[in-house]
Formats: structure tokens, sequence, C-alpha cells
């Protein structure tokens, strides 16, 4: 198998040697509510307890580490609005590599200041007349930063496997492997690491509705570009994957199934109050596929990704007030 | 010590066997952030982890399930508007035991319906003209129900207290251990599990301003009884501590500190966004005290006991909106 892939497990192994001590090893949490739901068990990978708060901080450092004294005395560069620039800027800042991000300038101005916060020196963009791409190319050329790409580059792609294989170190036993679906960086190494330590385990992308661009691709073979897609999960708001994604994805993943912004505020309002976890809409993708048994009900003991917690408080206020909803909790 | 004292470590090994495999062995988290900003190592003991959503589930299982076969057929009361009657309820349901909560009739519909979600009747009363001790009384006769105190009892002391041994299993050289205190089962508890274990433990227990009978009854000596107290932290509005908890806290610690409601949900606005966990206003109280450096600052490495995450999402929604936090996590 990895002859084929330009991912290795042994990438994965050397990216989890690289990140041991610095990225938190996330706990593995369960529902017994949740279980009886679902019919199944159900292992919840929480990156959203991760450093930055998303796995995004695995993959990043894992890019940062290798840079050459040079390059990371010449800084790297990344266009984020969201957790990719976070990774990127805790990861540059540990690292004591110079850091910037362009974001747009009507981002959330929590979000901007959260990416100040770790250090990084962010250039904003207007969004209607600007071109970050431009931005970060003109960037990279002028001040000789590296450009670090959100999802399609190999050791971004190994460091996010590291979660999966911790998750199969924690509880090795998995049928199946459910993963929200971006630009394909998460659930690319995540498939290689899992499929390497358990040939048979089978791996499912979820994508929101009208962001379905991945699925798209698999069944017509070549890699699919949308308009840009308008789900609450904002993490899997790609136009397109990537073309090393795609070539795993293809190879790897059993399938990618669908769910809708209510499914994903349902998730939400699952876990926050009963599981008393703080999750992103993102990181709500797959459980609710898992909620809605999206994927074969033979696959019994499953895997979820859950891929961060960076919710806005105002996001989080609306979706939990007025819910009706206590706080039970088994 | 234990001579001397209404409960033993034996009692709460005992306990720890009986809920081995039943209770949640919560996790402990750690914040970069936090320890940054406190100039500690802070240990958080995440029993809004716990079955029931809170560590009373430990000792009102540990209660019930040292009840007689006769016992058990005939049920248990207990009044409680908040996590004691979930706990009950909870512990009462594995067991198979009839289980009757007498809750205020005004008490929010949410907790209601979550303790009827666990099985347990519910008997409301008329918060001004009913006397709940009355009535629950009247079950224990009328159908010999056993009345399951929420503190002020051995088994339920002995249950509380192995939360604190668990956190020294899972972190063994703390300095110190902040805990809230209401009735003072849970620090009573926790005071003999951790002085058995690490004899040099310094335990702090925190209240709310105006709810500081604990305080008070330490400083005069004897049991002081106060007006019902007015603060968020809903877990610890008990208006005197019982006779055996008296008698472990005035022995066994060091001192109680005061944290207002401002810092209270100051501590809540800093582990939400940032620790991505979600805690009700009385197990942030603890977090309060070390936020506000109420302790000896040559205590380094603490342990936090996280009461519970019964939050009402109401309640969550209102602290959270408006707040201008992001999401940043480290």
């Amino acid at each position: 198998m990895s002859i084929d892939l330009p991912v290795t497990f042994s990438d994965i192994r050397g990216a989890a040697e690289r990140l041991c001590g610095v990225a938190n090893r996330t706990p593995v949490m369960t529902s017994r509510t949740f279980d009886e739901m679902t019919g199944r068990e159900v292992f919840f990978k929480c990156e959203n307890f991760q450093r930055g708060g998303a796995f995004k901080f695995r993959g990043a450092y894992n890019r940062l580490s290798q840079l050459s004294a040079d390059e990371k005395s010449r800084g790297v560069v990344a266009f984020s609005s969201g957790n990719h620039a976070q990774g990127v800027a805790l990861a540059a800042k540990l690292l004591g590599i110079p850091a910037a991000i362009v974001m747009p300038d009507d981002a959330p101005p929590v979000k901007l200041e959260a990416t100040r916060g770790y250090g990084a020196e962010v250039i904003v963009y207007d969004r209607l007349t600007g071109n970050r791409e431009a931005i970060a190319s003109q960037l990279s050329q002028e001040r000789g930063m590296t450009l670090v790409p959100p999802f399609n580059d190999t050791r971004i792609i190994a460091g996010q496997g590291t979660a999966a294989m911790e998750l199969l170190e924690q509880v090795p036993d998995l049928d199946a492997i459910v993963s929200p679906v971006g630009g394909g960086g998460l659930i690319s190494g995540c498939s290689i690491a899992a499929k390497a330590m358990k040939p048979s385990i089978q791996i499912y992308g979820v994508e929101a509705v009208g962001a379905d661009d991945g699925k798209q691709s698999l069944q017509r073979g070549e890699i699919v570009h949308i308009d840009p897609p308008n789900t609450i999960a904002d993490g899997i708001r790609t136009q397109a994957i990537g073309t090393l994604t795609f070539t795993i994805m293809r190879k790897l993943l059993r399938d990618i199934v669908i769910v809708s912004d209510d499914e994903i505020i349902a998730a939400l309002r699952f876990v926050i109050p009963r599981m008393k976890i703080v999750v992103e809409p993102t990181g709500a993708v797959p459980i609710a596929a898992v909620m809605q048994n999206r994927i074969p009900a033979n696959l019994k003991r499953v895997g979820v990704i859950v891929s961060g917690g960076n919710i806005g408080m105002e996001l989080l206020s609306e979706i939990v007030q007025a819910t009706g909803l206590g706080s039970k909790t088994d």
C-alpha cells in the first residue's frame, strides 16, 4: 500500500516522534447515552483538547520542525481564517520561527486576536478585492518566507495522521474511523495510519450538504471544484481537495457521507450539555454522521475524530440557548 | 488520624472498590495558559465528566449499594433540586432501587425532566408553603423508604473521597487540593483520602461570598447557620455544614477561602473557551480561588476538584455570550 502513496506509515511514526511531548496526546471520551442511542460503541478522539484547539497543530508542527535553519530564520507564511492559522502560529512560536498569517479583514476580531496572541504577524486583506494566494506568494518571494499549505503537503498529512495512530493505540480494536473532510489532510493521514495498524478498518469521511466536493471527486474519479460552500462547519468550506489527498482518499476511503447543518447542530446540542465538551461545528460533523446512522450498522466499534473545539462564544451561545436542554449526563 | 474521625481511608478504599467499573475514573486535565497565568502547575480533576455530571454519584452509589436487600426493595428518598438528586436517581436506577426525589415545584423544568429521565419518581412541593424535610420524612415513614442525606453521612463522605484518591493516584506529588465547600461531604472525603496518601498535603476549601457558613464555622469552632445564600454557585448554597463534615473539616482543612460571583464567572469564561470543557458555577469555584491567588504562593502543584458540569444551557448561553472571547487554546 505505502509504495503507491505519497505518505507512508513510517512518515507518520516520524511525525509522532517529533510531536512527542509537544502536542497533546488527546483523551478518548465515551458516552453511555450516545452508545445506547446509536447502538454502537463510539470513541471520541478529542482533538478539541489539542494545542491550538484543533488537530491542525499536529501537521503544522511536523511541517515547521523539518524546515532548514535557513528557512526557519526567514519564517513562514500561511493563509487561513481558521484553525490552520492558529496551528501554524503556535507551532512557529514554539519553534522560534517568524510567522505571517494572511487573513480576510472581515474575519471575526476574536480570530485575528487569537492568531496575534500566538505571536504571529497578521496581514489582513480585503476579501472582495484582494487575493490571499497572491499576497502570501508575494510575502514568500519578498521575504523568503516558506508557504505552509493547509493540507496538500506530505508533512502536513503525516502530522495529521498521528491523531489516528494515537487513537488506535488507545483503542486498538476499532471497526471504523469517521472523520470530517475539508481539504482531506486529516482523513488522508488518519487513513494511512489506521490501515497500516489495522488493515480491515473502514474509513468514512463526512462532508456537509453543499460542501461535498470530496464525495463528488471520489465519484467522478477526478478532483471536482465547487462554489464556496455555505455550511456552519467553517473548517470544511474548502472548494476542492488536493492532489495528494485525492490520491490517498480514493485508495483508502470506504465512502464519504453527508450531513446537514441541522444535523450538525443536533450533534452539538448532544455533546455540549451531555458530554460537557466544547466542540466546534466541524468537530461535530462526524458525530452527526454516527447519530444519523450514515455508516453501516455492522460497524460496531467506531472512532470519531472530533477535529476541534474553536467555536466562537457567540455561536456557542446561540446554539445552546433556548434548546430546553437540561444537563442529564451518563 | 483516622481513629478520631468518623470516616477512615479504609472506608474510602472500600468505596473505590464498589465504584470500580461503575463510576467514571474521570480524567485530569491541564492548561499551559492557566499555569502561566497563575505561576503554578494546576491539575483539574474533572468530575464534570462523572456519571450524572457531578461527583455526587460517587457518594450516592456507595451509600445505596450498601443497603440491605430489604431496604433496597423499599427504595430511597432524597430531597434536592441539584446534583444530589441526579446522583441518587442514577445510582438507584443502576442498582434497581425505587427512588423518590422531592424537588421544589419552581425548579427548572429541565432539572425535573433530567431527574425523571434517570427513572426516579419526582415529588414536587410548593417552596413557599411546603417543607421538603417533612415530605421526605413522611415518605420515609409511609413507604419505608431510606432517606439518603446529601452530605452528613459516613458512606456518602467515603464515596466522595474517592475523587481525591483517584487524583492522587493520577498525580501523586501534589502540594495542595482545592475544593468547593457546600455541606462539606466532598471536601471531607477528599481530605481524608489525600492526608492518608500524602500527609503533607494542604487542603483548601472555597466558598462564595454570602455562602461562607463553613468558614464562619471553622473560625468560631461551632457550626454556624446562615441565611439562604444567593450565589450563582447553586451547589454550595447550603446554610450549614454537617456534624460529621464539621468534625473532619476542622481537623484536616488548612483554611477556607472566599470568591465572588464575578470571580466565578471569570473562571467559567476561562475554562469554557480555553479548555473546551463545560463546567457549572460550583465547579468553577475552586478554579476561581486559584486564578485569584487566594492560596499561598509556595503551593506550586495544585489539584482542583472541578465538582460538576451541570449548568443549564440558558445560563451557559448568558455566560459565554458577548464576552468578546475567542478560542485561543494552549
